[in-house]
């Protein structure tokens, strides 16, 4: 995968680096749009927000808009606003429940609290919507505001299926579909509908970014428990711990028998966990294969988004963009 | 205090019997628009917005629309969305810190926990964005999505005034204006927007409701240290054991000297309280007679709000509005 990840990697430094001046314009405006007569406001957004990372769907703004041609100033105020919505939901996510904190996994709302995280994404969401306002599109605004609902009914529903072993893949896909991909295909369907295109590029755009969203979650979820992701520094087993049914324990779970039945029951059914099952979660994966088969199914929707910007000319920015998605299943980031 | 509560609710109930139709089709868009195939949300929202309530906001959304002689329906979808963002604030408030949980202060989330109080009134929150887009106002949407930003830095605002004794009373009116003024502001304000009523009547209306929000909170936060509200059967001393700078507790924290500050500055400046400091705090707020003089500035608010009507015609709904300000400094709602 070391390879693979150097490829990942590169795809996305070149989109950063074509798009680097509407990208710095985009931190402009995220750093003085999410300032507040109320200080702790800055100074917790600043820890998600302004301390820079990927910036991975406003750029899907940026770059959908330049593929359509777009001349204007509007993209970078959206792709602001995209990374407020972004940046609301991890911080809604850092919220902890009484439930986790007694099995002792506070997360990094630590340092300011529950309240405070639920509070700042609250105004990082309204001050999107500002921004969405300022631009004037009704069309813009349906957009993000669906997709914002649909982040939220794919988070309460993956709430829903948390230690529920009876989840179903349709209701994984359900979950990842709402939680991450809405974002991404609205991250993107803007940057269309902002240049004008007619319905179908817009579609397309949004096709993008819906399935290199699901592409995206899927990596994402093989990597919580793919061993070689440990030695790159970052942790695994997140998931497991939170009893949350991402696909590769859905597919472990449902070919698992005997003494694997029981320990799912118990450790995700039940959420009764040792240090040591984590040790065991991995090796039933390994047995049943299931993160190269996440990846090989993520591999699917990746090039379904590739196939999805066939109708566009070609480009240096649209092969880019389809590069992005080739190598989002042999991704590092 | 009594007669006052009767009074009060007296105003309310003739409001809200004068626009009984307009709020059944309200309480009717707020069951459709809530509903989601996560079952979680209408099941979770139901306990706050579908259970009924006073509907207060929304109901100065309708009023107002009707004062301004407003004969369409979208002041019914926008009372709606109104109560949503509102719905959305309480469930957000219900969000209990650490330190909360620590000192065994779990509220009204405990049922279904933290998270699931943070997603759904997110998906509220964007619900109700959906609402004002499908209505089609950018100045709708303007006016309530900078209310939506206000009221998130009115409640970090607080959130940071916490425990703080150096808390000043500019900074406890900003707090009360942005969590609660903000929002009774906005409501009244598009109801005169959509009835396309001239400037001077848009603002009347948003002052009549930020100085009726401003005399709500304001009662609001006497009534928490009122002990014949107990006797009414409300709990009290909430906002003292949360360590709340109200403004009952900073006028008496002002005036105290000696055994009073040594007191504040543990039970607020700390947060170290025991079962009987309850008590002592309200014997200390009787001897500065800060509840008497919170109801004073609250009446001077709700002058204020009955002051801004005067420019609209007399008519049985504007002496009904400024009843509902004279009486909410006499409320037991």
């Amino acid at each position: 995968m070391d390879g693979g990840t150097n490829v990942s990697i590169d795809a996305l430094t070149r989109l950063t680096a074509a798009l680097a001046e509407d990208l710095q314009a985009t931190n402009r405006a995220i750093v003085a749009r999410m300032d507040s007569p109320v200080a702790l406001i800055p100074q917790l957004a600043a820890h998600l927000v302004a301390a820079g990372g990927k910036r991975l769907r406003p750029l899907l703004t940026l770059a959908s808009a330049r593929l359509c041609g777009y001349q204007g100033e509007r993209h970078v105020q959206l792709a602001a606003c995209v990374e407020f919505i972004h940046t609301a939901t991890l911080l809604h996510d850092d919220v902890v429940d009484e439930s986790i904190l007694r099995r002792g996994l506070a997360s990094a709302n630590a340092v300011f609290g529950n309240k405070a995280s639920v509070l700042v994404g609250d105004f990082l969401f309204a001050r999107a919507f500002q921004l969405m306002v300022a631009d004037g599109s009704l069309d813009v605004l349906r957009i993000l505001s669906a997709a914002a609902a649909t982040i939220a009914e794919g988070e309460v529903l993956q709430l829903t299926t948390q230690n529920d072993l009876a989840t179903t893949e349709q209701k994984y896909f359900d979950v990842i579909r709402g939680k991450t991909a809405a974002l991404f295909a609205a991250a993107c369907e803007v940057g269309a509908v902002i240049a004008a295109r007619p319905a179908p590029e817009c579609a397309a755009l949004a096709r993008y970014g819906m399935d290199l969203g699901m592409a995206f979650q899927l990596v994402d979820d093989a990597l919580d428990y793919a061993a070689d992701a440990a030695e790159l520094g970052k942790t695994i087993g997140d998931d497991f711990r939170e009893g949350k049914l991402t696909y590769p324990v859905l597919l472990a779970i449902a070919e698992g028998s005997g003494e694997e039945t029981d320990f799912w029951n118990r450790t995700i059914g039940e959420g009764a966990q040792t240090e040591a099952d984590l040790a065991t979660a991995l090796e039933f994966i390994r047995r049943h294969d299931t993160i190269a088969r996440t990846i090989a199914r993520a591999r699917e929707f990746a090039e379904s988004a590739i196939a999805a910007l066939a109708i566009f000319t070609a480009s240096p920015l649209k092969d880019n963009l389809q590069d992005v998605a080739r190598y989002t299943t042999a991704r590092g980031y």
